[in-house]
């Protein structure tokens, strides 16, 4: 299906902006989700000017991460497009991956002098001792030949690793044994192919643990979420779109350039973010923007700030349609129900307003009355290929 | 899943109607789509006694041509038994293709004394100079050893070109240029196996070329839409179903014949169509009853049109129900709402009266009523065996 879609591909003049409001869908608690308790007259009146419907994310049940999450939205089936921890861990501190680098996430730890672990986090030691013991193995490591090694800081105990140089294999078992008093599992190969990169890791993790030998709390590491770099087909290759992105997260910028759209940095504030949207609305066709705060009240468990949250958001509602886009789409990545404090599988409400749009009588934006709208329900990656419609850039298909 | 369903064929006694009234789906314009402003009382009542639903022709997002249109209705999932465009057009004149057979589309074009095209269309020749051109050709082609070539009008500018007796491929490049003031590009072969097909495509164009020579508009071809002609599994094969085609147009009839449905000739108006349906209606187990109307008032963007010839149609139900069939289910191939005066992607209603409808509430035969009807969402395609199951038709799967 997805080359039939390329195949449709046509150019256009139109203009999409899809506003991301990160786990915004709930569940209700004391009978209403954070959206029905929310005061959002924008949200809902723009509801009642659009199509609206129901999106899920990934498939009935599954919950996502936040890569998953977005590339579902971005029209990227997120279980054929399937992005390994270590490369979203390296997307999220803009490390430069480059295709065929190995990627994992590292959790310093503590072990005794028997080797086994006694702290799995190594005290919560602090960004600036992360820093610190980066730096001190990427200048004091032997190194394996014809490897590049790259450390990099994350937050408190955790860190990047990246090898580059040869051909790698990510089939490699995570190193964390989950539980203290245990030593370090070894980076086993999963399959035989993984041999070669597994004795790689063995040597690199040994060479890191005398590098640490003298280290109060982070005197080891813990390698998990192994995963090879490759790259995507963008959105300009896939739908001829120039795509910006304007979000202020490390990992949403991370994603969005992963998929050739172009990043705006130093973003921080939903006001700055929403006046860059209409300082660059002429030189883009497609805007991702994307509002962080309602996913993390929402893993606070904070019901009340989430419902202030999509308040807060609500207000800048009447700055985008002043800018005229020619389709407009409000959804989420995932479901984030504060009385889970976590993300969860619920699917997520989308609104479309757009010059083709079958309004449907839905009067307001949240999970129970855009289950009643005219664009149904369905797998969040299908309903990008609906939006391109709506924005006149796909072909008829057949004669 | 398709051998699935086949294996679970059963013969039955009962007898299907499905009344496709062509691009019925709309927009709303002034508030109201084309379904909904029309007063049509038989279908609403059909409606409230009938389950009803939403059919999504392709894919979400995806405007179908009138030929994987009515293919997703008959139950062939239009990306697998995708139909070529030259085919389409051999089907639309009632060529009489046989398996292996290459079809292309033939556009007349003028070109210059320097081969570069000046007019795409040669001034869009009358109907009877694209006979007399097409009738040149066949009688003084010098032809190519093995193959049997035929050039058949179309109209005005347009006709058919077929090609037999050879191994073709049609992974061919199309020759119109899309521009004037170029030479017509080379149908270059696009994969390896086309080699050969292309070798012989570039004399059969030098020799049509050298045929025109003296015409003054239409001088020369340009071939789009290669495609080779297979056989599809008919109605029969895969349902055990003795279909009969009900339609006025050459493209319909074409689709049906298509699908191993015998089709009744000499039909042009709705009276006789639904007339016939009644004369024959003991000697087939389903009828595909085709209104064209709704869509070409729709392609029109006349609104007032469509709503008027729905109203027309409504006025044949009664019709169609004394004659008791098991099954009744009115839909479309896609909609063509007028305020867009085109083919789109939008889910178009479905209602179907069986003995065994979960009959839902639903008051009326529109977009917005039929969303919330108990046939829920689907693709058109997987509604066809739903409609066999109501018919007694499928067997139970597993013990």
């Amino acid at each position: 299906m997805e080359e039939v879609i390329q195949s449709l591909i046509q150019p256009a003049d139109s203009k999409i902006v899809m506003l991301v409001m990160d786990g915004v869908g709930g569940i209700p608690n004391n009978g209403k989700t954070e959206l029905q308790a929310a005061d959002k007259p924008h949200l809902d009146k723009l509801a009642q000017k659009a199509e609206t419907g129901m999106l899920t994310p990934i498939y009935p049940g599954i919950t996502p991460g936040s890569g998953p999450g977005h590339f579902g939205l971005f029209g990227y089936d997120p279980i054929k497009y399937n992005i390994g921890r270590g490369v979203l861990s390296a997307l999220g501190i803009n490390f430069p991956l480059q295709s065929g680098d190995l990627a994992a996430r590292i959790n310093f730890c503590t072990v005794d002098t028997e080797g086994k672990v006694t702290d799995r986090r190594a005290g919560r030691i602090s960004n600036e001792e992360c820093s610190r013991i980066c730096d001190k193995i990427n200048d004091n490591i032997e190194g394996v030949p014809g490897v590049e090694i790259f450390l990099r800081p994350v937050k408190e105990h955790r860190a990047l690793l990246v090898l580059r140089g040869k051909p790698f294999c990510e089939k490699i078992r995570e190193t964390d044994p989950q539980k203290t008093g245990v030593p370090p599992l070894k980076p086993e190969a999963l399959i035989d192919d993984a041999r070669p990169t597994s004795q790689m890791l063995e040597k690199i993790i040994s060479q890191v643990k005398t590098v640490l030998q003298d280290e109060p709390q982070a005197n080891m590491i813990l390698l998990r979420g192994f995963a090879e770099y490759r790259r995507f087909p963008g959105f300009f290759e896939r739908y001829g779109l120039k795509a910006q992105a304007l979000a202020s997260y490390p990992m949403y910028k991370g994603i969005s350039r992963l998929l050739g759209m172009e990043v705006l940095e130093g973003l921080g504030s939903l006001e700055e973010e929403f006046n860059a949207l209409k300082e660059n609305f002429d030189r883009y066709d497609f805007f991702f923007v994307h509002v962080k705060y309602t996913d993390s009240s929402g893993e606070d468990g904070d019901f009340h700030k989430k419902v202030k949250m999509i308040e807060k958001v609500d207000a800048f509602i009447p700055q985008i349609e002043a800018l005229k886009p020619d389709v407009l789409v409000v959804s989420a990545d995932h479901s984030t129900p504060s009385p889970m404090a976590r993300h969860s599988w619920h699917p997520v409400p989308v609104l479309m307003k757009s010059p083709y749009a079958r309004v449907d009588g839905v009067k307001a934006f949240d999970e129970e009355s855009c289950l009643r709208g005219s664009i149904g329900q369905m797998l969040s990656y299908q309903f990008f290929t609906y939006m391109l419609a709506n924005a006149d850039r796909l072909q008829k298909y057949g004669a």
